[in-house]
């Protein structure tokens, strides 16, 4: 990701980074992100926001499926955890108004549908991370988890969730 | 679940919709909900409540086991989501005091011993999600994740955490 | 571990019995715990302290590797369960200089790397609950939440995280 952490230094705004990764994935990342149940995509108390577990969905379709190790490379993957965490940050951005408002992410846990062999989930998850630092800086530095999972929703390949610490209490 | 969505209309108390959806499940969840090891059910610090992963336990037995999409069917993991959900519920009633306590569900993961191929994670999900909504209103509304796993305590079915807003700080 | 319950009578000083569980398991966990990518161990919000995923590593070799129930003995999943926490523990000292700063541990989330019927996955986790409980005390009591998954990041056997209410809040 040279490119990005070039257009790090480049550009101030949060939100133009964000413009510019999703055109790197070429996704928009500005439609609705709904949820089907009795649920809700993010959650605010006080100045923590909840974020529900994403996968790598476009619209409705979830772009990356299966395996990773079996039917799906270390690339790929990254790929996929990248457009989780963009979907995460997209939801942030509608709640919160602007990237601006998040003060600190604090957890992100990423869930990788992968062999039984495939050990390099921290590598998954790298692709994520990234993000939030090339988009948020230091403001993106958080605490993380990675796990191989037997099964996903959807068959998806990456799923994972967020708590993020905004700058002003919800009301 | 309509009958239980028509029971929210008709019944104003948490507490009484609780007793409902314990009498449809067929339990009672008045019971002791005790832990094994050196860790708690409950912990509130400030507003914040987390509730230890609860299996379909019933007294001293799991009701729900075995991997779903093999050995156990949808319908019989949705119904081992309700009932470990319901035990969060008696849980909080417990250290609250009340249901009415309850400001807001702020996060949910649901574990589910699954097959390879059973991608239906959500879907089994949902039965606890319903659970929240209809026992807790708007209040119920929860972010959430559903994934896949390969085992479970004493091979539960199904297994969920939570972590719930108190409205008022623990003394 | 009689002994070390014996020991925690007989100790008033948390970091006092941190250096003897670390004595008895043969590692110091003096040294720096870094993190490969774009995170970091340890972000505080608030009073509210997370901490990332630790695997039974020491110094850079994980030393606890493979599938509980397979390769690897409910006792040396329980000692690996040991070493990642106290690898928090020993994060959390120094994050904030103590552990007697520690308000309460809130939150642990245990993953197990497991064979397709092994199933005391609690059985693991009391490996770590029972570490907190002889540093801690009371303070020490969590909530927790076990699962067997499929693998872990370096073919770790063992996996858990962590939240922490720090007694101030960060400056």
């Amino acid at each position: 990701m040279t490119d990005l952490l070039l257009r790090e230094d480049m550009e101030n705004s949060r939100d133009a980074r964000f413009k510019s990764v999703a055109a790197q994935l070429g996704h928009s990342f500005d439609g609705d992100i709904r949820v089907g149940g009795h649920y809700a995509p993010v959650v605010q108390h006080g100045t923590e926001v909840y974020i529900s577990g994403q996968v790598p969905r476009v619209d409705q379709t979830v772009v990356v499926t299966g395996r990773v190790g079996a039917d799906v490379t270390l690339p790929q993957a990254q790929t996929a955890a990248k457009i989780c965490v963009m979907r995460g940050l997209a939801l942030l951005r509608q709640t919160l108004g602007s990237l601006d408002q998040i003060e600190r992410m604090l957890r992100m846990t990423v869930y990788v549908q992968c062999s039984q062999d495939f050990t390099e989930l921290s590598e998954v998850a790298d692709g994520a991370s990234d993000v939030l630092h090339v988009i948020l800086g230091e403001a993106g530095v958080h605490t993380r988890t990675s796990v191989g999972v037997f099964q996903l929703p959807k068959n998806a390949s990456v799923e994972l969730d967020l708590v993020a610490a905004a700058k002003t209490i919800a009301g």
